[in-house]
Order: C-alpha cells, then sequence, then structure tokens
C-alpha cells in the first residue's frame, strides 16, 4: 500500500477549527499522483505525449473524524477495481493519537476514467499503466 | 426545490481547462448555505448562540460532463431524508447547452450531521430547523 | 466604480475563523471577470478566438480587518493605469457595520499583463477592450 | 535561508495550464510554517497556550514565470525585518530549467503582525520567538 504523509496548514482549514472537508479531495488526490509518480507515471508527460488523461468520475468519501492545523496525516493509496477504461482506488486519511495508535480520520473510494483530452471521451488506459497498477 | 446560480471563475479550474472536481463540493455548499439562508437559517448565528453546528458527514459524488471557464452553473439542493441529528441532500449541478437545454454535469448526496461544537459529538438537529427542512 | 457582493462561506475561512486572506485574491479577480463582462468582454472567448490571455503580473494587497462567515462585501474595481500591453486595478473589499456603515477590510492593486497563450509572452491589449477600460 | 521543496499538483493548477497565483500565497505559507517549525515553533500550540497569533497584514508579490503540474518548486523564506509586533519576510519560488539552472518564477515580502486571538488586536510577539528569528 502506498502512503503518503501530508502537513495540514491554515489553508486546509476552515472556521470550525478543522480541516475542510472538500480538501481531503486534494489530500488523496496528491497521494495518488505520487503512487502514481512512484511507478514512473507521470501525468503531465502522458497528457502531452498521448493526448490522453485521467479524470475523476465519481468520489465517495466518509468523515469520521476531524484533523486540526498542524496535524501530519497519512494518506494512503490501493487499488480496488482496474478495468479497460477505468480504475478505482481506495484511499484513507491516518492520524496517531497521543499515545502513538493510528486513527482513521476520513476514507474514500475514488474512480478515475481515462479520456482523450479535448473531447473528454473515454479511452483505454495504455497497457504500460495497466500493468503497473493492477 | 432550491436553486442557486454558480459562476465558473478562474479560481476554480485546473490545467484540464474544466472545473476541478473537488470544487462542486464548495458549490454545492455554497447552495445548500442559501437554501438554509432562504428558510432563516444563518449558520454563523447558531454556532455563536447555541453551540451547536453542521459538519459533512458524507459524500457521494458522480462527475458527468466538465463545466468550463465563464460557464453558469444552476445548483440544485433537494431534501432527501431528515433524521434526528443528520440529514441528507440531494444536489445537482446543471447548465444550458447551446440550444437552451439543461444538462445535468454533476450530481451528489451530502449527509450533514448536527454536532456539539468543540467535542464533535453528534447532538438533534434543533426542532426550528429540523421543521423547516422537512 | 465597478462592485460586485460577494458572500462569505465556509470554503472561505480558516482556523483563525475568519477569511483566508489569500483569498480576497479570488474575490478580487470575480470582481474582475464581472467588471469585464459587464463591459462584454469574455476571457472565455477571447482565449479561443484571439489567442490571447489576460495574467496576474503584480499583487500588492493591505489587510485592515477581518471578514467573517455569513458576511457580504461589497468588492470594487477601478482601473488605475492602462498602457499598451497592461493595466493596474485599486481594489476594495467593503463590509457593512452593525450602524450600516461601510468599513475597508482589504484593499489593493493588481497589475494585469496581456500575453499570447502558450508562449506568456507580452502582447498588446486589443484595442476594443483597451477603448473600453480607459 | 530557509527551503521548502513544494510540488505542483492538479489542485494548484488553472485553464490557463499554470499555477493559479493566488496559490504562491499558500506555498509562501507553506514555506513559513516549516520554517517556524524548524526553530520550535508550533502555530497551533501557541493559539492554545498564549493566546495570541500570526495574521499576514501586507502581501507584496510578482509574478515573473508561470510554473506548471508537476514541477517541483523550490520555495524560500529569509526575514527581512523583525519589529515588536510584526516582521517580514521576503519569500520566493524557484524551479530548475532543463539544463539545471535554478529559474526564479515569484518573488514577493509578506508582512505579519501578532495579535490577540478573538480581537486580533496588536500584541508584542513573544521574545522566544522573535529571538529565534532575527
Amino acid at each position: 500500500m502506498f502512503r503518503l504523509p501530508v502537513r495540514v496548514y491554515w489553508e486546509d482549514t476552515d472556521a470550525g477549527g478543522v480541516v475542510f472537508y472538500a480538501n481531503y479531495l486534494r489530500f488523496f488526490e496528491r497521494a495518488r499522483t505520487e503512487w502514481l509518480r512512484s511507478r514512473g507515471h507521470l501525468q503531465e508527460r502522458w497528457r502531452r505525449e498521448s493526448g490522453i488523461g485521467f479524470v475523476v468520475t465519481d468520489t465517495s468519501v466518509r468523515y469520521r473524524c476531524p484533523a486540526r492545523l498542524d496535524d501530519l496525516l497519512d494518506v494512503t493509496v490501493a487499488v480496488a477495481h482496474a478495468g479497460q477504461a477505468s480504475f478505482s482506488v481506495a484511499q484513507q486519511a491516518w492520524r496517531s493519537d497521543a499515545s502513538g495508535h493510528p486513527q482513521l480520520l476520513v476514507e474514500g473510494t475514488i474512480r478515475i476514467g481515462c479520456v482523450a483530452l479535448g473531447t473528454f471521451k473515454p479511452c483505454r488506459i495504455p497497457s504500460a499503466i495497466l500493468d503497473s497498477i493492477r
């Protein structure tokens, strides 16, 4: 399972004193990007070289416990399903509590589709990518 | 059904040339806030006066079609379920196509819990609010 | 002087309980976009039709007093200088206090350059636009 | 001089294909937070323990060259001035070009005031902090 540490900054919080829930989608995306990078896939290069891109088609997120300013989160990525033109990842955000036990804060499933840039029409995931995420 | 017009600005877009998907959660929240305001409920006042607040506990969103810079969206709110300590709303973002037909771009369900501020412990939704959203 | 009302939502605030300072640049940009639209200029159309775009080259902002959740701001735009390839606008965010007197919260100057898309090289502002903003 | 590496993700970009200019204020703040942390100062702890906080009072930023998706930036912090109740830092965002030479993308000066939380009234910077940033 891939893990990315994510620090909570002022920009991530809201007037409730906690991380604004929509921002976990940003944290999840950073983790997916670094997970792909760790497998040698750079999204910007695909876009330029092959004219395809990945778009988020579905997100389902459950917010269990709030994170706060200065928290250090551990954001995970695990492939849940990989098809011909889309794949789904299960993602979680964890934080260690005062005694060092990991606590699950937020979890979700993100479905990503492969599309032709410009038209946003679905297309096959390149086999080099599909092989490495399966 | 409540409707809020939302204009797409530069801040809402990403390098794919379309609205960054996480931002629909912001659009949906603006619509919920104005929907509550239209029923006489100001979130900031509750927080100060009663020590309770609303937090998003679950979001489920499907992205069908991308919106672009300068688009004018129509964001809707409809109550799907209202319980003692939480309620769910169905929300959609629409845009008129070139011939004026409305096109559904994004739809989702947002579950909101009522909590005591500070502890984030669930509590009953004040009856004044519950009556007006049911 | 052009004015745009801007409501403060959860997304705009931070854990200090006030609007996150970087977000005034978003509010200022919304006002500039609507100011240009009120003069018949749509940025997305220029981009497609003429291959030019406007980019922010300098921002200078002073934060005098914080805004809070649910506040209704009045964001202004006034041309400070218009040259061949760039122009500057003075912008302010105001809020009425409890007795109805307007209070200046934030003020700044934003310099905008006209560039060729793709290369980001400076180019002349189209005369139709320059005439209408002078 | 303190340096923080900052990766550019989708969330940071706009439809122009580059980093949205307001987001450099977020990058600069992350660097200031880590710079303070490297000197043993945690903003969240001060807030809880001493009732004081730091607020940004002035920002002046020049945008020289755009950053793009997947770029790795080097964001710097250097104290420009430290007074009794405020201090200013000079900040820059750099990126290495194709031949490895650093290129200055964005630079700015951020003035930060020390305030009592709640009232936002100016107050003296605690000497422990002032000593370590001078």
